[in-house]
């Protein structure tokens, strides 16, 4: 069933036709638990995103179908709107605002959502991209890229506004998937560059140099699954990334990624940075061990290293128990390193 | 159908009693493509206001309901609340918050919403009162009359907080719509009117000088239908108007409007308004043509000229496809004159 | 049934199992109405809390569940989210956003929700807890203490972000509630305390200087229910409080609470606070009369007195009209006291 729940599957009015079955969902998640981190007192915290949504399809006939997507995400310890880094409280509809059409030909939406190459890196990630430092997803997964520079400080960093998708349908396990965005900046401050100061090279309020655009591709067959994923941001650095996993047992699965990221158009140094992590999942009961390594080097810096280990217990198909460690060594900031534990709860409905 | 999807009828707790039935709909609509202005580069954004709500009737009992509207109002191309003119984002509730009592007495409501004038003009407008550059609604239906002057900056002009609405039973096809607000200050700005800048004639924080009041009256008889309104806002602008439409044919609709606008309470030139708009709406199978012709005429200003022509195509009964093409001319900014293009999809749900 | 409406009970994709089962429930309520206090306009306004939330539970097996709330808080006259006193809007979640597990051990949560102090002595209150100024709740029953004195200006001063909660189960009518807040500073401004303004006890951004936490027991034996509470916050300000309410028929209720705030910590004068307030509930027919009476004594100020009275008419389960009047002696800001009229209608779903 996954998340398909408070799944109110209702009949339209001229229920004789095919094309008026109609699906709205209400759909969500709370994760909260309890988090200490080296030098900091214990907090209440989250581990992976906490959402709230409504999603629904209609069948408009001939294997066509509209769909749409609008989730808001918030901080489940004091109840806000999904606050980022800087203290910025992000949008209402943080998580997506997309519509769209799917048929045959594949799928096509507009609007807000993440772009394909963060979409298709987070797969292969041991856990399972979840964006708090317990796992590799948001910094040494992407090599530190960030698809939104031209946004508010604050921003999440992997998704667009403004921008269209599209993903083919799959095809002997082949998969295409593309966005591109408009130019419009989305309320950004300055970004200095290659430029000062007092020139910077995009100033608040600058629009994009370029149509930003993301491209992944992934293939499965069997057991094993592969990704490459190419993406130009607004301040045109590109990314590039490929991946691969595979269920060697029933039990066991194993990941990695390669990520190169390229800021040459924006930095003089430290413009050259590449990553890589492996990680594994084993399955034993209703628990599930994730386990993760990676590293992160970027020309002239310290190299950042990251080691996590974390457990799951399941106590239903939506409800698990989580417990976390992972430490990551390199920050430029002092003291270099940091250490993280959690623990707490997950749920989705 | 209409609109009343997810809708979940049900029955109360003495589902024996005839006053325990009640529903709770979840309801709105999302509507995304691409805008094209003269002079800006090509944007994602919106035709039709976006809108999550849940609405609930109760049955009391001889022909008595308790009735109520809760509806957000959001930016689908980022995801965020509505966001006005000058970047403030409006309120959590921006389209309504209404609860009220119906009966044969007709509907008594307390909260915000939609003003009578605003709501009643809307249907005489030959876009369905879209509030985007492609219709007339905003700016040459209302002759550019704003019923929230002492609102912040951003405010969709059309909606009143703090007020009580009264809408008599439809009687020989005879509507009346009343609504009168209190003369609290909703956090706006400074109002110079007739004062100066150090003395403006309404001070930021202002109460209403009178009691906002607003009053439509429409009739509709067979294939007609008329509409009178009048309105006076908290600064004492007074705009009155009226519109007819008529069924021509099955597939043609006519309609018309002249509104007059008064704001010699705070303006010494340039406060007399007068504008009129002419439309047509035909059916072709799962299309419909729009069309509109309008001016705005203020004394002592160029003349306003717009002219709009869309087609919207429906994919089914609650979703469609849209291209429009307006041109408006005679605006005080240079160069004058604005083209605007649209192409995109509306859904509701 | 209460207000399990909109209830969409539903059964898991493995219907089989006895913990498949689900219950998702979307709920709110509306209260509006017209509010006139003694030198002030007349204002559209509120007599309790509008919510709108979702909630939900998950039968575990073995008698476990996994339960979650959230609730949005929002100003029903102009649609905002929960606005405080000086004007800021609160978390989108005011109400509570908390996740947890309940089992016969008890219940066992974390996230944000009012603390048990409050919690509990709202029952033993003549206005059912009230926020407004026609109820005793947030000022005189609690003697003027606040939950949150580091949370931002305007906070509700009743609830803890970043906290967990233990509920003990029912035991031959008697429960213990408690719950423990991390000392996380939550984005407050100073509280000078015993410092001065360039030195602030408490400076912005101030940690707490302990673990706030709260216990509350009850006891209930037929007619008869008492209570007993104990707080401290981040500023170790002390509250405890006792209450008492008999049914003494089938139409009368009564109840009183006397209650002791300790601000030494922070204070140097006035720091000593008690407060009692008697109480009655009287049914009749679909009618219920509402009258109370009470006075806060803080050592060197003027006694705080406030009589309020009220009457509430239902219409049916779920709405109700209601009218209060109520006068307020010995504020510390001119003129010193305050009547309080508001008559109004609540509907919940």
């Amino acid at each position: 069933m996954k998340k398909s729940l408070l799944a109110v599957a209702l009949l339209g009015a001229c229920a004789g036709a095919a094309h008026a079955q109609t699906s709205v969902q209400v759909y969500g998640n709370l994760d909260t638990g309890i988090v200490k981190r080296s030098s900091e007192n214990i907090s209440i915290g989250k581990r992976t995103a906490n959402t709230l949504g409504i999603r629904g399809t209609e069948d408009l006939g001939n294997g066509f179908k509209a769909l749409f997507h609008l989730e808001m995400r918030y901080e489940p310890d004091t109840g806000s709107s999904e606050i980022g880094p800087g203290g910025n409280q992000r949008q209402l509809f943080q998580g997506q605002s997309r519509l769209g059409l799917q048929g045959d030909f594949g799928m096509l939406r507009i609007g807000r959502g993440l772009t394909p190459f963060h979409e298709t890196i987070g797969n292969f990630e041991p856990f399972h991209a979840i964006p708090t430092a317990g796992g590799f997803y948001t910094d040494l997964s992407v090599a530190g890229y960030n698809s939104q520079p031209l946004d508010p400080v604050g921003s999440s960093g992997n998704r667009w506004s403004n921008a269209i998708w599209y993903n083919s349908p799959v095809v002997n396990g082949f998969q295409l998937n593309t966005a591109i965005a408009t130019e419009e900046n989305n309320g950004g401050v300055a970004v200095i560059g290659r430029g000062s100061a007092g020139a910077p090279q995009y100033p608040a309020g600058a629009e994009a140099s370029a149509n930003p655009f993301s491209v992944s591709a992934t293939y499965s067959k069997g057991p094993a699954a592969l990704m490459a994923a190419y993406e130009r941001n607004a301040i045109e650095s590109k990314v590039w990334s490929v991946g691969a996993s595979v269920q060697a047992t029933p039990e066991l699965k194993l990941m990695g990624t390669f990520t190169r990221l390229d800021e040459d158009h924006t930095r003089v140094f430290n413009n050259e940075t590449s990553s890589w992590v492996l990680g594994a999942n084993y399955v034993l009961g209703p628990g599930k061990f994730l386990a993760g390594y990676g590293q992160k080097d970027t020309d002239g810096l310290e190299k950042v290293r990251q080691l996590s280990l974390g457990y799951e217990y399941s106590l239903s198909k939506r409800t698990y128990l989580y417990i976390d460690a992972s430490r990551k060594k390199g920050l430029l900031t002092s003291p270099g390193s940091v250490n993280q534990y959690d623990i707490g709860i997950n749920h989705s409905f």
